[in-house]
């Protein structure tokens, strides 16, 4: 068994810092870099690409919503021609960003309410899947298994990623459980080692209410790395799922 | 003789339009689209590289500080690394979305007080210089002839070109007359053909006090877009130049 | 009869200009003053109050989403207590430089979205509310009539005022037709003074399909200044409602 | 002796933390609360108010430049206008937001470049005192002893607190010494209890190079809350001084 583990990183942003990438890299074999956004600036973002490379973690582009003080979570009704050209945007400035330091892009996943919206919306996601396709086909496009956003992904001709997180709960209908509810989030490590190891074995996740989820694929699993202890407990993940004989490694990865 | 008409396009914002690149782009040969920064957004964006190509009009990506309310216009005591960086993002954002649309970037221009900063501040030109060097060493940096930004080009490898204002009033020390003074700008077209022409066979302006100030280089002259009439001041520029026997053609053309 | 002419103003923006205020302004008798979240600026704010005291008109408050390259036009799915917040900040703002001036603030009125979203979102809505009375319930609130913005206004104990959209089409349910329509706008002057006056009359409006429309109460009419044009159709507007017998009076003025 | 201790806070944005003003409260008599430009958001202001509220802290308002990513601390070269009227703006909604909950605003503080810019540049300092005469001619201006601010402020009638920083080093000008050198801060509080107190006592201080400078005013003393452990510092500040018998009381305070 093999599989990749992506955080979100370089979401800090001018003198606000969030999460510890630095800490949290040995632990993960693919990075979505905050694109400037919803997160993330300019200075942020190159020193995370360095900072990804030099601990050969694969790097992506993690558009979202112009919405900084939301931190891209809120669902914002752009036009899909606008939703097009922004991520199409983010994605051009950190490919550009990453290739000035002889980094190839590996991915792009798009960030909290954009990424959300894009499980349902159709259009939302063919733009997305445009944005990305007209910028570099051979970039894989992560999205939720089932989703919309995978489905136009497809239809562009691009590789996609399915993606699941080990940590957090599953509604009947395979969406999250949101995060305003106190069950929305699974703290031990090892049952998120155990939830990780069923999802790869099974393509089945169990809901809050006992539900057989079925997966169409798992490609990646989402670790967290705005929470503190994130990087602790990413390690414990990462070890954990090692125990159980898979191996880390990032999806586009030979 | 021959020479490149260049001119700031894609500054509107959302709702907010200034200037009509539409009318403007027969006029030029070189487009510096603002890269969204200190004017212009993804949207605005997109279209206005499509627009350029359509015209054949090269296209530059005209990086700014992170200045939307000041349009870029305002000197920010901003780090080498933050400039390098916010350039580089800048710059990467639009030959990202340029080559989505099969469009090769050509030029790099700084905007407003990014561009008049890196006359004399060495650090601050090196910065840029930088970023567009890291991003693709074939990219011409336009620059105020004399300038310390075409110095930190050439040092850094680069093509640079020179670029006049033939609608301006200089200084003796060759720098532009400040926007606030009376006789900044020079509204009539034959007289601006007539300043153009003489910039270009024989490498000199007059300043307001009579001076003749040395020029060593005139690649590319700026028109401005975004005042009132500034298409139909443009084609009266470029009638005027083809009229005198110059051939309009963009910087980076064979 | 007495009616309030009421427009959107001081939605300029640093460089980029939007409307023409000062030929607007003889024709209102309110004003509702962007905040500077999704249009305005403190200038442009500054300068628009002293030229609506100028002209005897009236100032309020138009708060909306901060969402500037969407002009506030975006749906976004903010909490209850961030819409709150920001509404009461944009309130304390506008009426601070207000009285800065000596002028008080008569009105508010949510802009774009906001205002959409609190014709039928009644946590909104109340949101809404209660920034205006805790920053000064003597207050008038505007708001569609039906809506839930005007019940909780009365709930939270505010004057409020219904306003009427006499260019715009309706639909069945009250609301206004989308501007994404092409018949969505009434260009005609005559025929708008001819709906206006038939509103304040009879408190109906026909809506796209015929049927009529009651109208809780006509307090206000919203004239439209941010296209080409507004001013001359306001001016018209105006004079054909006097020729009417109808006397134009700002909503709070005794 | 009696000193008014005050310390920057409100600096959290969305969902970005900075500082623990819970934490800090306890130790401080005079809070100056973060406007919305460099940091702040309307929700974090308002619980912020709250806070200060709750622990009878006084409150002020701490308007800075249009700058989140640089946090206010690059100098920006404003018009004497826009500054006026974008610190106005500031004062207004912090102002408001305070009296929406029984709060009255005790001081104006500006922050970062904007305060280090107002120490030699009268017309910048001059914007900013009429900007808060024109709010509310009862409010106390916050300057370094011997600015431009504090003479701006009282020739614009305003009554003007010198602050001095206990914890930072001094230059033999009186300017404070760059954070960018190893030594511009002190970090044993039994140091800069001794400081503070010399301050109080002789309106004198010690410049890196050993020249005496004196203080024209010693009417309050700047706590860093930005820091790791600046809680712990501030409660240790308060205590040295309160043992060396020092009364902590807000500046506005009778």
């Amino acid at each position: 068994m093999r599989i990749d583990l992506n955080a979100d990183v370089g979401e800090s942003f001018g003198a606000y810092t969030i999460g510890d990438d630095a800490a949290l890299m040995p632990s993960i074999s693919s990075a979505s870099v905050a694109a400037g956004f919803h997160a993330g600036d300019p200075s942020v973002l190159r020193h995370t690409i360095r900072l990804a490379a030099s601990h050969g973690v694969a790097v992506g582009a993690h558009p979202g919503f112009p919405d900084l003080v939301g931190f891209g979570r809120r669902e914002l009704n752009v036009s899909a021609d606008d939703a097009e050209h922004f991520v199409l945007y983010q994605i051009a400035a950190v490919a550009g960003m990453a290739a000035a330091d002889g980094v190839r892009l590996q991915h792009v996943k798009p960030h909290g309410a954009l990424f959300n919206m894009a499980v349902r919306n159709a259009a939302l996601a063919a733009a997305i899947a445009r944005a990305v396709a007209a910028f570099d086909r051979s970039l894989m496009l992560f999205g939720l298994p089932g989703s919309e956003l995978l489905k136009a992904g497809r239809a562009a001709g691009l590789r996609v990623a399915a993606e699941v997180f080990a940590d957090r709960a599953y509604e009947p209908d395979g969406s999250l459980r949101s995060r305003t509810r106190p069950d929305a989030v699974f703290a031990d490590p090892s049952v998120v080692v155990a939830r990780a190891v069923r999802m790869m074995r099974e393509r089945v996740v169990d809901a809050v209410d006992g539900t057989r989820v079925a997966l169409e694929a798992v490609d990646t699993i989402c670790v967290h790395g705005d929470t503190p202890g994130a990087a602790v407990f990413a390690a414990r993940l990462r070890a954990g799922l090692e125990a159980a004989g898979v191996t880390i490694k990032a999806i586009g990865a030979s």
